[in-house]
């Protein structure tokens, strides 16, 4: 069978028709998790999936599971799908152009009569993005079975009010059981949110998996005193020494390319202008797409604070957070490659930076991502932006990827 | 005349019947200007004044100048004197120690019916710390004309409370003016506030001048970006540029000694754990006693800044204070240097790191300062500390000193 390409306008139409709802002034969106806002676009998009011929079921977690039916109903279905809560300052594409690919794919499976083998089923995980209520990824991460139901649905926002709560409020506290959804191939289209696709002029990124994290808080103590009186030679200033560590940890990750390292977060204590720093608190955060060199960064940040710490300061490490690198399933790789390389978009394999849902579902189904551009690698911001053009490439990759896996009948 | 020495044990009764008002329960003392327990001091340090045969005069910014008659009243009197307020936390003998040796040195000519050609006045300095109104050296910064009498008279507290109405409530609004004060010679005895005489085992400083200063604002502006989507090398983190601002400032200092470089506030933003920092607010003080090589120091900066722009990043620089080095008068510097000599006392030439009162004094008057050493340099806390034997010899000295200048008859 010949590629495939979906319909261009239709998709863009959706997307900017979706983004009315919480749409901000400076052409962002604000749409978080559970909220009225929430509602409206949860609503939008099972309409149009009913029209698109899906039934709809809803879980206990609030994820949307629409399902275009197969030939054989036994099988598993191949699914696709991101989420529709932004950051409070968020885009109109971070998540979103996830679900309505997913959403356009079956549209144009629709107008060309297409029958699959497996059933597909597109979905739309509750609250991705972690701003509401934390942490990110709570949909997905309830059905993998990272986090249990319970704790899900007691996660409280600002105000004090529950998830569980909320989510019945809006009508989305549904009956399917979380446990036990199986899928027989994942895919998660999404844009980028970096640079790489950009600088190297390619349409189309092949997600072979994502990054592992090592998160670190620390505590660097050294001794306040006197900024005008105490000699250079004499002072044991937490500042100098945290500094150092920032560099390091620049060096460290340049050190294992394509690795990344980031200070994100600093407090200096007593921040007084002529006070030498006694006390600083930072954040370290390490990430490499393979474990080894995780690992061996995270050796050499440890022998950097020893290093460090001969000169004065006491520096306390908190390893925290491990979060093992992610590997997708080659078949799904294969079949996003090929759906590619098809199609003729220039394209590339990437590593995904950030977390996605899909992330989660690898846990338990083969999986795979498709990237796309967005502007300057700019995300999590009112000014992301990405072209029509770009919405259509990845939506068609997705489409026939699909297609490969559900086995056109 | 043979060197005198002072009565040690009178000095050290004096600094510890001071120190219970406002006395804390780790030690130290809280004794802010002009409150109820700044009057308590000011009253019982006249009470003692006029008990060793001065009279007292206050003048209208709180001033108290407490003279011993000379045998020739036309003449300008030899001063010494500091101040009795604290920091919030502060010690016993910051400022405290300055007044009550130039009481104790007053005892002691009386005790040895020692009659001087040029009065003696001694002085307490209103609001020297500037904690409860801001800013610091206030009394002795008007006499000398660097602040004018009404601006720091409308000078308010946190509570909004005005300094002008708070001395008057205490009952040291005083009618004697602010201008026109003279002195032949002054002197200022002051715990050193920072590590060197201990560090070198003298027991005193013969202080030859103070720092000049340079005070700088930094904002650095990178780009923030998402710390697991930006490869390294696309990155423009104002964290980074920072630290290495920070090292630069140090290493700036250390190739001028004995100047002194300190980052003492530094703000990152937006500060979130996974978000590269896109911009840092940071201060710089720069210190040198020679006002070349901090003119040096500054051009070292504004080169090394350039340089890390090089890198990426934006740096707007703030030089938004300078105060000049302060060089004591030769004659005050020789008298305390040979009266340390004749009483066979350890001594080193030593630099003021931190203001004083005796630095305004100098601007239109002969002045010097004796420094004793302070436990561990440290100072501005109620741990700050020192020995009866350290504080009798720098109040021996002072008393020679001031006798020199005052011509004994």
């Amino acid at each position: 069978m010949e590629a495939l390409k979906v319909n261009s306008d239709r998709l863009w139409d959706s997307l900017m028709e979706m983004a009315k709802i919480g749409g901000t002034e400076k052409g962002g969106c604000c749409r978080l998790a559970a909220t009225d806002l929430d509602k409206q676009g949860r609503e939008l998009y099972i309409k149009w999936a009913e029209e698109a011929g899906c039934t709809v079921k809803v879980d206990a977690v609030g994820n949307i599971m629409c399902t275009r039916p197969g030939e054989d109903m036994s099988l598993p279905p191949v699914g696709s799908g991101s989420h529709l809560d932004t950051q409070p300052t968020g885009g109109k594409f971070d998540g979103v152009y996830g679900v309505l690919a997913a959403l356009e794919a079956v549209r144009t499976m629709n107008d060309n009569d297409i029958k699959t083998k497996h059933p597909i089923e597109i979905s739309v995980w509750t609250n991705e993005e972690g701003s509401r209520f934390a942490p990110a990824m709570m949909g997905s991460g309830v059905v993998s079975g990272r986090f249990s139901l319970e704790e899900i649905l007691d996660s409280k926002d600002v105000d004090g009010l529950r998830l569980g709560d909320e989510l019945a409020r809006i009508g989305f506290a549904g009956d399917e059981p979380v446990t036990g959804r199986k899928f027989h191939a994942f895919f998660e289209t999404h844009i980028e949110q970096g640079p790489y696709l950009e600088a190297e002029e390619k349409q189309v990124g092949v997600v072979t998996g994502g990054q592992g994290q090592r998160w670190y808080n620390a505590v660097l103590t050294g001794r306040e005193s006197h900024a005008g009186t105490t000699p250079m030679h004499l002072r044991n200033d937490a500042l100098i020494a945290s500094s150092k560590l920032v560099l390091k940890v620049e060096e460290i990750a340049k050190a294992h390319p394509p690795g990344c390292g980031t200070v994100g977060f600093m407090q200096v204590m007593p921040n007084s202008r002529n006070t030498i720093p006694g006390e600083i608190s930072m954040s370290i955060d390490l990430r490499h797409p393979i474990d080894e060199e995780l690992s061996a960064m995270d050796a050499d940040l440890k022998a950097a604070i020893k290093e460090i710490e001969e000169s004065g300061p006491n520096i306390e490490l908190d390893p925290f957070w491990y979060y093992e690198p992610i590997h997708f399933n080659q078949d799904c790789i294969a079949a996003v490659r090929k759906a590619t390389q098809d199609l003729g978009y220039s394209h590339m394999d990437i590593i995904a930076g950030a977390g996605h849902d899909a992330c989660y579902v690898s846990d338990f189904a083969p999986t795979s991502m498709v990237f796309t551009p967005c502007l300057n690698g700019i995300s999590h911001n009112e000014i992301e932006s990405t072209t029509q053009e770009e919405c259509e490439g990845g939506c068609s990759v997705l489409l026939n990827a699909m297609l490969t896996m559900a086995e056109v009948v």
